[in-house]
């Protein structure tokens, strides 16, 4: 059956972690349609690869499954699951990788809490612990479960098995405390940056909602800069600007260069919006 | 229908940029094959990403589709279009990205004039400009049209769709002044870097017809080395040596290392042809 | 015929080589199904092309083609060939990137010896040396044989042609000579560092059988660093820590870091493997 797996890992793209997981798949089911998401996300950053698989799994068809790799407690006591929702199947470690999969389903931790939570699933997800080893590799190495369980899962999954042949059903998930912007008591909108893309673009949490709030003639203060107003393309203007992206968050750009580079930036610092003097509310 | 839609960006591998257009392609035609032409190309870098599909489009089957995402001018006046070869399809950006794709059809402009232009479109070509959002995403992303507009296009076109449901028919597209080689009145060639690939090789814009001018005995200025005569393999001789290339233009290469960091060459360098003193022409 | 070829090459991800192949294939065989195990090999590096190879080939299913350019003799009289394995085929020049596909059914010369060696084939294998042009493009170019030559018979191959078709039988091809760990007489067990991972883990050529003749309580010298005993998971104790890894090799690996850039490690180095003080053997 032609089902799409899509694939979203921290394995990199100079060794042939990646391409064992594909021939797993591809020897369970050889119709499956393997699609890369990003194999780039830095090494064991949970938060990097819930955002990426965030931005894509929207995008792609009903009853596609994505296959998440991000794995740092691979072989310790840490849960593996597979996740249904109304939109696609998800196989992961239960450590937070799945929370903007989450989130529109459910009322989630703000990031005043940092570490991982657990979360009751809403009615309209399911999920199971995978423990069944039936499907699995055998024997399974303790390194490498995203070729030895998450794959072969994955490969059955596509297959047409139910969820239950994986495993038990759970009530409950992890889920990574998701950054909020927050007001402050003198009518500034204080958000982060929640992402750096490859173009240096630095992408918040301030989503295009938020700013209908904040009426036209806004500054956004990022690093020691204050930008005037928001662009709508990344070709207007000059130097610095702000604008809504392609996944609704506001975004900080350089015209012709790196946005990142110009501000030393990083994930997590503070990016403040307020109005311009003399501008309307 | 299985047709081949390749996708060429500047999108980089570290982002959800280009599966998400995959998932669009794939959630309204899910029988085409996706090929990844390059997603490294430079921000922004029209005649990079021009170059780079003008050395793979032509080994494809008849009938491809080719999408070029590398669009500075994204959400600004700047067409897109639908290009039909007597070969392929291609859907891009009118920014020039196509030059190489339309030269063989037509007389181009020359590097003297650093400027796009526009030429005339070739009798054996056709294009429509798009511009009818029945079958973009909507709402259309200002910052991203390769997901909401190239993307949908081009698995709609997969799908058999006439060009002219995509927009109204154009006589005139955008090319880049692409650069040639010139003669110089001492009767050396004078030619440009092109290309820099990732072995350090220094891809220039002299072919091999051009050499077959210059005779066996040949000398190969460039940086401030000589080479004497061509090899016809990249083991042969040692240090620096030229060749004819795969994609039959004049190459820099250097056994076992980068001739680029060698040579410290940047594109746009001369690299210019001589006779060796004594040598027959 | 929807057969899987795969692909490991040094081409890299900024140009269109790969891409290229990839065209060539399909426009012969339009339902293969195509793979990427690796094009981030360094240039030229065989050994490092034949470990990635190896640690992958074995999860394919039955009768996938796996084609390698890797390739620094192309053009010069280095042979190209077609191995069958009980498993797969191969499509790769005769320069050793098949050493660890050959291991398994033959005695193979040890790192002592520096340079590439015949061997004779054993008989569970068939080989032919590709000479006959029938197939290939036309002209070839003498610096990419893996477009005109190796991407046209793999895809030739997956349609069904006999091996005989593409050359004459051979009896021995080329294989590195791998290194192997080897005792002391002090009754140590020294190994060497075989690659490096994207992740900074150094995969030694000690295997897991080789550790159960040294006991429980090991020690593990590398660099001037010493660890003491195995761990099960990248998670456990911290620091520098040895494991089992999922190619069933000895690993060195630093907790949330990199162990190759902790230690300035490099492919060769040596690994010793010793018996804690009082610890029993």
């Amino acid at each position: 059956m032609g089902t799409i797996i899509t694939l979203t890992t921290d394995l990199g793209l100079t060794d042939a972690y990646v391409a064992a997981m594909k021939g797993v798949i591809l020897s369970i089911n050889s119709e499956a349609k393997l699609i890369d998401i990003c194999h780039c996300v830095k090494p064991q950053n949970i938060s990097q690869a819930a955002f990426v698989l965030g931005t894509a799994y929207q995008f792609f068809p009903p009853k596609t499954i994505h296959v998440v790799v991000v794995d740092p407690g691979v072989g310790t006591e840490r849960r593996a699951i597979v996740l249904r929702t109304p939109l696609a199947d998800f196989v992961a470690p239960d450590n937070g990788v799945l929370s903007y999969v989450i989130r529109p389903f459910s009322h989630q931790p703000t990031a005043d809490n940092t570490n991982q939570q657990q979360i009751e699933l809403a009615p309209e997800l399911e999920a199971v612990a995978i423990t069944k080893p039936q499907f699995w590799r055998s024997p399974v190495s303790p390194t490498f479960h995203g070729r030895d369980i998450f794959a072969p899962v994955a490969a059955q999954l596509s297959l047409g098995f139910p969820l239950t042949d994986f495993g038990d059903i759970i009530n409950s998930v992890t889920v990574l405390p998701l950054p909020h912007p927050h007001w402050t008591p003198d009518g500034k909108l204080v958000g982060h940056i929640l992402h750096i893309d490859s173009f240096g673009n630095l992408i918040t949490d301030i989503k295009s909602d938020d700013l209908s709030q904040t009426g036209q003639s806004i500054t956004i203060e990022v690093g020691n800069q204050l930008i005037t107003g928001l662009s709508r393309t990344y070709a207007e203007g000059k130097g610095l600007l702000a604008l809504v992206g392609s996944s609704g968050h506001l975004e900080i750009s350089l015209k012709d260069g790196s946005a990142c580079a110009r501000l030393d930036a990083e994930v997590g610092d503070e990016v403040r919006i307020g109005q311009q003097p003399g501008g309307n509310r």
